[in-house]
């Protein structure tokens, strides 16, 4: 019987979803896989029979290194929900005599909540049928929002982006002596890690931004407009940053209040955009005052450049460890990463999955200032951490290279 | 008589307009300033009596690294339109009693087209009323809208920023085995410089955007609209890369077919917004394919995270041989940036203001493919040395370090 392992991504990418995938595969090599094989466009493409020898795709150790610095799902990725387990359902039938087909010893999933339920039911549909192939989880989602694990792989390094770019537009917005109101929308649909990120400017030399809304308060729009008022008259300049998913006490999203929404997506979330663009609007017209907005937009998932060294050697770590705890026999666990106390050091563990997919991990409301516009110093402490070191990136004609499929 | 020198940035800031400040103090120091002013908030600030000892605020060599690395004028900016100098004004009267009794020599000002008028202007007025305060101006706009000097600081690290971030965007959109349309909005309201340098993305390991649109050429939707449906069906993922400046043929902006613009500037240049978002809403109602519209923004002229190194060079080089030029006597002139003949090398010289101020240099529109929907390989060879090197960032906190004033 041949020690394979398969690898997918799904989900939205991230800027380390690749040294995940790294990970896996040294780690994997490491333990004398046979053959390692890459799912392309996640499960949705193996039922199709999309997938790839990886061996032939990462051929060198620069190769390894590209690979650990190029955004976006290198294998692609998909938004697939399976159906609940059951035996003699026609996809998991179709998929699990794929993995045989390929002697699957263990699959590992690369992805964020909706992965992970996709893990939960292909390791239930193994107990089911009497599989033995071990399928593990390795956490990835800029927005933080897993159970169980102290933080996920891609938010440390989409938290230092936006620290980074929300500090140097504060500085842009103090050039002119006038006053005026910038609103950052970030992303984090339902948790705001990333929002409350933004306070990571503060610093010596960066005032930070003036007011920080996340989705886990609801948001009182004339509170608002009356704090935003008080702090251009004291000050003039003033910098906002909002979560594309705050929301009233009535439980709509802010862009709600003047329009529709855009839709749902394949797993019934709805699709928001526009929450600062509505907010300087509302600002400009309500207070008179020169307002902009700006959507950090992409790349937040996307910005290898200004990945966290922190990040990418975490991401590496828990691809590794769901490899290797695949092949000593784990199954239905996704791994996860742990805090030590004291001086900040990580290392892995791997956890079982039902107590994880489906969760939203939101920050903890006590971590968030009394009256909902600021994170405390404890929310500090905890990001802080994350965005520390700088990779070495490879350049290649004044860009940061990327590795291709 | 004492040997002084002032300086004050002007306009829109940019990444590496704080590296010409940096040569301005330090090759003024070099040359044996007694002081060293620097203007706070521009001539604007000035004439209120606000400006600073620039020794006082750059006390040590790690402050002038941190300083070449800060976005965003660290003396503040203005956008302030002198009146045509008439000996006697009362505005020129007041200014050059400042410049009188805080003895300046020189006087620099960094900045783009509408700064390059006020050097201008104040040459022409020291002229009238004879006095021998030399002018001179040091280039920066991200715009390299600038007539004379081969390429603006500025510039190279602008275009370094949006061809690495549209190449992490182009790899998020190649994601998910979906059709989908990207189109990208770009600064430069009349030159395609930035919007062209999106094509530095397309390399060995992306495929680049597949349309740019830059406003030298009238943009033609029904063309547009048909070219981007035959990408779709040919190859599924479309990034296009779009001016914010782009017009039709009868002189609009795109944005101005579904409503107003949103007001006039100090200069009375239309402020516009929203290319972008309107055609990725356009398409999407024409060609039912799923649309996202991304603002590039702010951190285009900000993103000192990721700025060219070549640029921050050639922007201190500017700064130095402006000071340099006052102080062996030249005035009404701006420094510029030369390019040797094969393999690139840069050197500053200087030239005539008047020959600068309130031209603008467009791409030329040999180097716009003939349907102009891309740029020719000239233009990538333009562009290409410009956003080489990295420089060696200082961070502190896991963030790169700013100087504050």
């Amino acid at each position: 019987m041949a020690h394979n392992v398969i690898v997918g991504q799904s989900g939205g990418p991230t800027a380390v979803i690749n040294a995940s995938l790294a990970g896996v595969f040294s780690k994997a090599r490491e333990l004398g896989a046979d053959r390692i094989y890459g799912m392309i466009n996640g499960i949705e493409g193996l039922l199709n029979g999309k997938y790839c020898d990886l061996e032939e795709k990462i051929t060198s150790k620069e190769d390894l290194s590209v690979l650990c610095q190029t955004p976006s799902s290198f294998l692609g990725s998909c938004r697939f929900k399976l159906p609940e387990p059951e035996a003699g359902n026609e996809i998991y039938d179709k998929l699990f005599n794929i993995l045989a087909e390929l002697e699957i010893e263990v699959f590992v999933y690369i992805g964020g909540n909706d992965s992970m339920d996709t893990i939960k039911k292909l390791s239930k549909y193994a107990g089911l049928i009497g599989s033995t192939i071990k399928f593990m989880g390795a956490p990835k989602t800029i927005d933080n929002d897993l159970a169980v694990t102290d933080h996920t792989p891609g938010f440390g390094s989409a938290a230092k982006y936006i620290a980074t770019v929300i500090k140097e537009i504060i500085r842009d917005s103090y050039v002119y002596n006038l006053k005026s109101v910038t609103v950052v929308e970030i992303m984090g649909r339902n948790a705001g890690w990333l929002t409350g990120a933004s306070v990571l400017a503060k610093g010596t030399d960066c005032p930070g931004p003036d007011l920080i809304y996340l989705p886990e308060v609801p948001f009182d729009m004339d509170n608002f407009v009356a704090k935003v008022k008080k702090l251009t008259e004291e000050k003039g300049n003033v910098v906002v940053a909002v979560s594309e998913g705050v929301t009233l006490a009535d439980g709509r999203n802010i862009c709600e209040i003047d329009g529709e929404i855009e839709g749902l997506d394949a797993f019934g979330h709805k699709i928001l955009s526009g929450a600062a663009s509505f907010l300087a609007k509302y600002l400009a017209k309500n207070l008179g005052v020169k307002t902009r907005a700006i959507e950090l937009n992409t790349p937040q998932r996307a910005a290898s450049h200004i990945a966290s060294l922190t990040d990418v050697q975490e991401a590496f770590m828990t691809g590794a460890f769901a490899v290797q705890g695949g092949f000593s026999g784990k199954t239905g666990e996704m791994a996860i990463i742990c805090r030590n106390e004291g001086e900040y050091k990580s290392y892995a563990d791997s956890f079982d999955i039902n107590k994880i997919a489906n969760e939203v991990k939101q920050v903890p409301i006590e971590w968030i200032c009394e009256d909902g516009t600021y994170v405390t110093d404890e929310f500090v402490s905890y990001v802080l951490p994350l965005i520390q070191g700088e990779p070495q990136l490879i350049y290649k004609n004044g860009l940061p290279a990327h590795l291709s499929l």
